[in-house]
């Protein structure tokens, strides 16, 4: 059976370029970067190599990049370690309900350890306001962490306008962009960020390795202490070869960026405009403002979870909520935090596209997920009756 | 050039039976392991089948190994985790003056959140004594760290009676066994341990995983937060070619220990044996009690950095200190905690051997490595008159 892969937010297949660069430091260049000889200096350039390259993408020095294992530490890292670093200054932190669990579990830690958390609301389409930003910082203000795009609705959040604010109260900000690095403009400098996250399985690199950046002489307290990796700030034997892998697929992501988010939102907007004719099937997200490849929806009295299995069933393979709760069965918190009433939101389900997917995929997804939508309705009993105006009048679809 | 690797205790290299394990994960096997179709399901059955493989080879029970990306995050969890999970019952610690950095900057972090720690004396052959350990324990002590074995100078720990005393006072024992898991008989029953951490390119996996075995009941709390990956404690995609690697390196370490340790045994004793005739070369670590393939001295009135790069200029690749410390250039604190002088301390040096090793490369080593100490030696200012007896006095060679 063919297989229509539309679950690009949960992971990436690695790109065959960036395996075969990877390959010699599984083989001969199998050194440790600390050791002094041959082989711990080539793996040491390798891993200074894909700095460059992961710098270059998101336009910093490469000096403040940080690599980890994933985005999840780089998001716990910068949380814990911004809010530890100033803890002198103000124990008091904003995170939007947007974030990541990544995220929102690191804040409930603090708050577990004497910091305060602010969690900042945010509209219908998921966007967070800057003038609630505004409103939320206090004295005792040090860190705002707000997602640059929810993996779960696809809305890109106005990143730029939060940074201005929180520059006018010296507040630090990191933005959680895990789902937008290599697959939107991600540039620091323009963004103004102080820190932001990143995933190399988000562009087609290697699992195994993100990123943090770090701004220039921006002090931070380490997650993982040991040795004097990365300039002391994260310890443990590197995981050279998939560092190697994530500088290179920076490099490639950063050459096919326009070409790709070009390609993708005409087949996006093609799913969003047609699901628009199904009933009671509710975009979530916003309409434009979301990622090129990214239409998500709540699909009225039926079970997310259903869903995805009759649509596997056909080869088409997509998730409901976030990648980190497909398996935890609650409605999602992000879904809630819009607004979306809570049996609404059981029925989320995300496509996500990349590059491998075509027209003729498209075609197909648009056959058969209202087919699947009809079939689950016919045996669901709460979608009885509802064509007599009882159910489903607390959305529409976002045009 | 030849190349002679001597230096298994920064690293290994990648097994090619591990690297054919791990390569389907790197191409159609890409899925998420969260995900509930295909794909995702075929990743986390991987990532059992590799938790049953290294559980297999420590004689744990699969659901007591929790992935991490590296041995220093398995240490960094561990400590931590276990010192915040128990804080209500007390707020100190004991490690070893032998752990590696990743243990000793994770204590000194406790330190500054609170904590008390006790760092444990070691005589001149590295050894904790377990009677300090009974008289280290306080009313407040809930945790104890101590190396199974230091990389540095290759002796082994009596960690089952430190675990029979610290459970009379029911104290929960760690043991960073990066070092020792897949080198020597590992196995948490015998030992008596309730944590103890590994790293997979210890033992010819690949870089970027790690494990820590926590028994079952024990409660930790995470180091990295987020989504539901390892039952909650800890987060982020899972790097499913490493981890796959990790349980394939472990099948055929568990396979091949008793050979292996036998194969090196002998030629790490022509090394130490050898070394023995050389004047003022000291032999680090305890003569019998150390790893089957580790042979580390201290050589008087020489830099150990430059013995590295002499030695390397000759193909033979070798440390001085700890992999992670061995572009700090300072004196190691494992030599000086046992009770080495510093200005000995200097002259550090470890060859640890390999199965690749042959005895023709000890051969070799043997010619050479004499060679680069008369050599060094006569251009040391240090060196002169030595023979009329104003030095190196402190320390002869163990037996």
């Amino acid at each position: 059976m063919k297989k229509y892969y539309f679950d690009h937010v949960a992971t990436n297949p690695l790109d065959p370029e960036v395996l075969d660069a990877m390959m010699p430091y599984f083989k001969e260049e199998f050194g440790n970067p600390l050791s002094v000889y041959e082989y711990g200096m080539n793996a040491k350039n390798a891993i200074e190599g894909a700095r460059e390259k992961v710098a270059g993408l998101i336009n910093s020095k490469p000096a403040e990049i940080i690599f980890t294992a994933n985005g999840a530490e780089a998001n716990n890292f910068a949380l814990r370690g911004i809010a530890l670093a100033r803890q002198n200054e103000g124990k008091h932190i904003l995170v939007s309900r947007m974030e990541h669990h990544s995220i929102l579990n690191s804040a409930r830690f603090l708050e577990k350890s004497g910091f305060t958390v602010t969690y900042l609301p945010v509209d219908r389409n998921g966007f967070v306001d800057p003038a609630v930003v505004k409103k939320s910082i206090i004295k005792e203000t040090t860190l705002i962490s707000v997602t640059h795009a929810s993996s779960e609705v696809g809305t890109i959040e106005p990143i730029k306008e939060i940074v201005k604010i929180a520059k006018e109260r010296n507040v630090i900000v990191h933005t959680d962009a895990v789902a937008t690095t290599g697959n939107i403009p991600v540039d620091v400098q323009d963004l103004g960020v102080d820190l932001l996250s990143m995933a190399a399985h988000q562009f087609y690199g290697p699992k195994g390795a993100g990123a943090l950046f770090v701004k220039q002489g921006m002090r931070i307290v380490p997650l993982i202490y040991g040795g004097i990796q990365e300039s002391g700030r994260r310890a443990g034997t590197e995981n050279v070869p998939a560092i190697v892998g994530m500088g290179k697929a920076a490099e490639l992501a950063k050459a096919s960026l326009s070409q790709r988010m070009e390609y993708l939102r005409p087949l996006r907007d093609r799913i969003i405009d047609t699901m628009a004719g199904v009933e009671k099937v509710v975009l979530t997200g916003d309409r434009n403002n979301r990622l090129p490849g990214h239409a998500s929806f709540c699909v009225e009295f039926i079970e997310g979870e259903a869903m995805l299995l009759l649509l596997a069933a056909k080869g088409i393979y997509s998730a409901s909520g976030s990648a980190c709760s497909s398996k935890a069965l609650k409605a999602s918190p992000v879904l809630l935090a819009m607004g979306i009433p809570s049996g609404l939101a059981q029925g989320s389900i995300v496509f996500s596209l990349g590059k491998g997917n075509t027209g003729e995929d498209i075609d197909n997804l648009l056959t058969e997920f209202p087919a699947v939508i009809k079939r689950l309705r016919e045996i669901s009993p709460f979608a009885q009756g509802w064509g007599e105006g009882d159910g489903g009048d607390a959305c529409t679809v976002k045009k």
